[in-house]
């Protein structure tokens, strides 16, 4: 168990894209109620399950397995919520932090978006220039979320 | 991932107790839809998460990974759904079959009930003198129901 604290921005210009090597995620939710959330993930070849419990603030439980990935396959395929997360993982350094920036697949085509990892809530980091809009407190913009209300549906009204 | 098959039983006397040994289990479940369960259980030292799919019949998926017992504490006292169900299941060996014996205690006191796990719907087996009603195809037997409606609400019209 770990408490996760993650910040999330837009992001603005492909400038960040030279020399960063992506990895594909396919990601699914288990039907829950709002109290807790279990993502099934692969990763390339390997895959997670992940129970998230409720979000108080940017700050949550978080419990993490490893679990083979033809399993987590059959999962994503036949007990997760549809549609499937699908989208390339890439990390770019950037003074002294990793930023993991999410560039969406599928329903969710056109929207990319940049995280980072915190040690607490107040940690001080610097902006690089391809950073746009905060979105960390935007719910439509949890990965959950865009299950339910993929970014097709609203990416004209924002 | 397996595919579990049960028959499951009343037990009506106290014959099968002679010699056998249990173990406590406390198990509790993620708040889910119906399509699929999740559940967390420890077992003396060891703790498992669960994931069954929709019960087909009395046939259903189901995956599971053995997590930390710390961390199965954890998610039984703060996310699973209340209350946790608390039994002692002991095992009986009969005419090459093992019975599972769950013995209940808590909110399901006074429940007893009796499992064998067959390779297929259609196998025999005999059974021992101790065995009552069958009780398989009852959904208010199932576990995960008994923590949304306890044994003690409804034994006396039973």
């Amino acid at each position: 168990m770990k408490m996760e604290i993650e910040r999330k921005f837009l992001v603005k210009s492909d400038s960040w894209r030279k020399s960063a090597v992506g990895i594909n995620f396919r990601q699914g939710y288990l039907p829950t109620g709002d109290s807790c959330v279990v993502r099934i993930r692969t990763m390339g070849p390997e895959a997670v399950l992940t129970i998230k419990s409720r979000t108080v603030g940017i700050s949550r439980q978080e419990f993490e397995y490893a679990i083979p990935g033809l399993e987590a396959e059959q999962l994503l395929n036949s007990v997760c919520e549809l549609p499937l997360i699908e989208k390339t993982r890439y990390q770019v350094r950037y003074q002294g932090f990793i930023w993991e920036i999410d560039v969406f697949r599928g329903e969710n085509e056109g929207l990319i978006i940049a995280e980072i990892e915190l040690e607490d809530e107040n940690q001080k980091f610097s902006l690089p220039e391809w950073i746009g809009q905060e979105v960390s407190d935007d719910p439509r913009f949890f990965n959950v979320n865009l299950v339910k209300n993929p970014y097709k549906n609203w990416r004209k009204a924002h």
